[in-house]
């Protein structure tokens, strides 16, 4: 399963970088074809496959207007009611020839009824060439399950509570100073036929907010680096208005973490209140015209809480930097 | 309420100032937003708020491509029967840090029932800080309506033409009772790296025409039957005005061929004449909600050069015709 | 070279059925792609491929909103100075796995040199499996070259005239000379839940007209000064055709003042005659590279009816005016 796309100036920046956003929702329309064709290729009950968790994705290389995007999607794996999707984007410069990888992703998959929105139906088993397959596949199923969970209980019990907006007092660099509000209303296009926002969509928006936030940081061309896992804990439907935050929550020399919160407000339901809808920490770099990497202005953090985040956002980079310092060191030397 | 967004090319002119309706759209979503929400926070019929009227709004400062725009809306007024809300419009340039106000506007909403949408609900009541605001709100609130009447009077006891009146004052199924024009201004994102427009987006330009002057003949559901071959005369260039020009050709039972002229007008190059850039013929079939094609009204034709119109095009579909028997024919039977 | 897309609401009419130049543009969009890679494929100078023509294209099948578009493309003639490609489009459900092909095209590019635009590059030979292929490219080739050659005369010697001829004739500055008219099909993204057009919409459009009307006119960059009232008169629903006129009313030395008609036409109800949906008066001004405004040219009224408008917006601008200057007055000296 191929798609391919040209890059056109509405996918980038003032700099011509493709928004992190935009290759984001294309992987996830990738997955959504592959994952709803798979869990339809049986006989039975007629099914939507609904993106229920994103792993972490490493922006590896910026692309650029003009050239071609190919996202390959192929499903690794399959439990009884998910199916994994891995996905990997190639920018193609069709003047020179060029080809990088810009992009790997992982992403979770469920089936619901196209009858009842709410009943999660059965995934036909897949069929793996190499039993090791089917084996890696349930230790990563497992995995991103435990963690999903542990997000659940976060949110759930402590309820983070929104961004507002009160920053034009601010002095620049504070958390205050560069934190925004995004606000969409739910069009048609956003969404599924079943009338539920297109997850690729959201990630989207979310990319956006965080890019605002970087950019008034350090008022520089910044580029998305890497996504955290994000976790879709309910469904967006047609008519709501979803409200997204990003707030800065650290930085090391030359990367920035931000915060994004995504809340859906269905204003024309009563029958439902404002709900969470998906968290995640989006990691941003600054680069020169010459496309290097740029030193980030630090973070001034005033409050309790802010300090305390910016611990918590200390811990993950210097987490992430063992993870690849491990990747690098398990290389066997030539 | 706060609503913010990026800049895009697509927002913008040429000369990279934002269009004035950008603005526009993002005001009035800003103001149905809140209205909607301020409409349904009691309990209740759930509603829709319809914008009624904007007043007079001036555009203070241009604002321009890569500056984040803030639409503030409050609500400000409200009768038993609508909503009045201002909004500001601030432009900040995030990479200097400077903000500038550039539009102030006031809209008023009517909440519309999602049972019966002409049915004007009522309007929760506004609690004011001070009891000026509500004095002055209805002030405004009955200047409008004043204004709003006079509009009416003018506009329903002397309708005023329309600019081109020609196809009112037409019988229907005349060519020239479903011909139509489209112009469409020429944005970043129709356009190649060279800054050419791209083929296709002629082509979707084309097909839209062909399509308003079909559904405007025979009031059905139109599908797209075939497309002549087209030659690209010419290259259309960044900020060009193209003109679309789609008129009834010819009728046979069941389709109708439209004739699609291009005109190229470089408005802001005061080198270059207006040019033909491309034409065709297209034909379109009637389709039932079924999906089978239905008879089409025949087409009344008055000149003596839709008369000659008219015979070419028979000309034309029966020489498809032949064509297309010709081929079954070769097929050898079994 | 394939490329594939979810088909949304936007693409398709009310009905669901996909518009042909939906189709068009990304049958177009393989064809780019394709042969500007081909084009590059050998070092030399860095082209673009340009379309000069599309062969007679027939939609065998109608494609629905959530289907998958397949759009293959393939490379199958090369001249010394054009690329052949032939793409197929196949729809697939991919709930029920059904495919179908729903179109067959075959497209000519020119290489256009990005040094110099008007520079026609060569074409790397293509390599073929079949002798006969070649053989077969070559009539093909010769038989649209015989065609174009055939239009060219048709359109260089006699001219086609444009359907609505009536601008080209008229002299500069004068009303007709620059009144303009948009026409837009009311697609799903431009509609609320309730499935009436967005005010915001409406506003844009009618801007969008005002912006090239006063183009027209002074043919520098000119960006809207102030929008008048506006009353929504009636709601404009789903699949409504709506006609935007603009024509220039007065000028002053600095500003245009362009009155633009909205006019809705419910082409699939026949319920509905046609009405005014909303009408104002914008306002435009011209503006140097420097961002200073420009002197306009003035207005040549010509009927009796021009003059009266003309002498209508001079009220307006003087009234307008004197408002200014007395809010200027009343601010107390400092």
């Amino acid at each position: 399963m191929r798609l391919c796309r040209i890059m056109r100036p509405d996918d980038a920046n003032i700099a011509g970088n493709v928004h992190g956003g935009t290759i984001l929702k294309m992987i996830e329309e990738a997955g959504a074809i592959i994952s709803t064709r798979h869990c339809n290729s049986q006989k039975g009950e007629t099914c939507v496959a609904a993106l229920a968790r994103v792993e972490r994705t490493d922006f590896l290389s910026p692309m650029c207007i003009g050239e071609v995007a190919h996202v390959s999607a192929e499903i690794t794996y399959t439990s009884k009611h998910s199916v994994e999707v891995q996905v990997t984007v190639m920018s193609e410069n069709i003047l020179t020839g060029a080809r990088r990888v810009t992009n790997k992703a992982a992403l979770w998959y469920v089936p619901l009824s196209l009858k009842n929105v709410d009943k999660v139906l059965e995934v036909p088993p897949l069929v793996y060439t190499r039993k090791e397959q089917e084996e890696e596949g349930r230790k990563r199923y497992e995995a991103q399950k435990l963690e999903r969970m542990e997000t659940k209980w976060k949110n759930g019990d402590i309820m983070q509570p929104s961004i507002n907006p009160d920053r034009q007092t601010k002095e620049p660099y504070t958390v205050s100073y560069s934190q925004s509000t995004l606000i969409h209303l739910v069009g048609p296009s956003d969404c599924t036929l079943h009338g539920f926002v297109h997850g690729g969509v959201t990630m989207k928006l979310m990319d956006e907010v965080a890019g605002i936030v970087a950019a008034r940081h350090c008022k520089t061309n910044i580029v998305t680096a890497s996504v955290d896992a994000i976790n879709f804990h309910d469904k967006i439907r047609k008519g709501c208005v979803i409200t997204i935050s990003g707030r800065m929550t650290f930085t090391s020399n030359k990367s920035m973490e931000i915060e994004v919160l995504v809340d859906a407000d269905p204003v024309a339901l009563h029958s439902q209140e404002r709900y969470r809808a998906a968290s995640a920490f989006v990691t941003y770099v600054s680069l020169s015209k010459e496309g290097k990497t740029l030193p980030v202005p630090q973070l001034l953090v005033e409050t309790e809480e802010e300090k305390k985040r910016f611990e918590e956002g200390k811990g993950r980079y210097l987490q992430m930097k063992a993870k690849r310092q491990a990747q690098i060191d398990a290389v066997p030397q030539k």
